[in-house]
């Protein structure tokens, strides 16, 4: 966590084992276990809260639980840091979570497909935490901020229901690519603004790279975008921790935000080599 | 301009030619007139929209007339852009105003020794703009918003007073080193809402080295202060539009805040090579 004694410190699910990452869908059809266990850690060392582990590779190999199960093995091999099972199979979510030694992350629900009615129970009352996209079976992703507060809501209803706590929710207000929709943040600040209202104890997250799709230069759209969505109230992003730009301005933004007593975190992550001129 | 066709677009004061730069300083010292005119011209190119000229260096050198009319001359030499008049000496600042081919701004104001009141008279009614500071000679700069608020309305009536128009202003809410107030940004966001939400047309600027004064990789609190202030209402910063990564993240800001129509300008800016990779 970034902000650890801010009111909504920042988490950090770290992107980096996910079969559409090239490196990482080659060392998963490869079988390099080498490669996935070596990304854990430096993932882990970066300061991720949580690795995000997603084994479909573009090919359309690996998602199943097999591999699934493959990648877990490999990650609680070399470290304790809970796992984001990120698949769009709920049942492989459901079977994976019985693998993890730690409660991790379902990524994700969502209203569409009866997702949630299959999630929500399997987390109620535990430590697990679940992704929650905005999208819904009718309209898919609601065009403006409005329909996506309101799938937001029927999403707390059903959390009530099922006994899941605000706190185990990480909503994804599904941010358009920028390039085809210039309100696309916009919106997306409006719809985090709207659950910071409404129900302070959730979390709300973001992958950054929706945003610059088709965009050159495209980190001066990405970091741009986190800093401005976490003063939106976003305190969470999946992201490559080892990304020392991106880093650097996570920590910076924290800091001005009033979230550093003193600095002391920007400094110390500066003084761990998170950011700035590599040491080592 | 950045976010040309916005309520609030973004104007960009080149910083380079100041005495307190080291290269500048050595350049007024030794009267090296090519590198005055050479940098007046890059930064034009990398979108300027006003030069700052301030001739007075570290050594106590440069800070009278003469040497600010040498700049002067020097840039009017090879560009056309409007300048930044930068000088404690306010006498100095309203001989200057005199040499200006077309009207800049005067860099600055404030409540403090009476300032405003011989610079107020002087842009009534022209098309020069200000710069002016909130601080007072009772408080200096006040530790909170409120009082810094108190401050600008103060100046706002004198505006009133000598008939100069809001739109002249860019108001400075002058940030403390993050370093030693850790609240340094919150307080100067309190402040820029409060100018916007009383005086729409008024405009905020800011220089951007003393947020980071003394702390580790400061682009890392630099670029986050400048996405942070504009979301905040702040519409011009001093700054080195040679930054390539500064001036990337702000055209992303500017997008992201839908300032972009269809992301045009910020997919010109890269095309000119104003930021990403180096091009020429």
């Amino acid at each position: 966590m970034i902000g650890e004694e801010a009111d909504r410190p920042v988490y950090i699910i770290a992107e980096k084992i996910n079969g559409f990452v090239p490196r990482s869908g080659k060392a998963i059809e490869e079988g390099d276990a080498e490669y996935i266990k070596e990304i854990a850690i430096a993932q882990t060392e970066a300061g991720a809260d949580y690795l995000d582990c997603s084994p479909a590779t573009t090919n359309g190999y690996g998602d199943n639980l097999e591999t699934m199960t493959w990648l877990i093995n490999l990650i609680q091999e070399v470290c304790d840091t809970p796992i984001t099972l990120d698949s769009p199979n709920v049942d492989i979510l459901l079977e994976a979570m019985k693998l993890c030694k730690v409660p991790g992350m379902i990524n994700s629900a969502s209203l569409c497909e009866g997702k949630i009615d299959k999630v929500f129970p399997a987390i109620a009352g535990t430590d697990w935490k679940c992704v929650v996209m905005l999208d819904d079976d009718v309209r898919g992703i609601p065009s403006n901020a409005e329909g996506r507060i309101d799938n937001f809501r029927k999403v707390m209803q059903k959390a009530e229901e099922y006994g899941v706590d605000a706190d185990q929710l990480f909503f994804d207000p599904l941010v358009e690519t920028l390039g085809t929709n210039d309100q696309s943040f916009v919106c997306f600040s409006e719809v985090c603004r709207a659950i910071v209202a409404e129900a302070p104890e959730a979390h709300i997250t973001s992958g950054l790279s929706n945003i610059s799709f088709n965009m050159p230069s495209r980190k001066h759209i990405n970091i741009p975008f986190m800093i401005l969505s976490m003063f939106s109230g976003m305190d969470s992003a999946i992201v490559d921790p080892l990304n020392r730009d991106m880093m650097g301005c996570i920590y910076g933004a924290s800091a001005l935000m009033g979230n550093d007593e003193f600095c002391m975190e920007y400094i110390e992550a500066y003084r761990d080599d998170r950011f700035g001129v590599q040491k080592k």
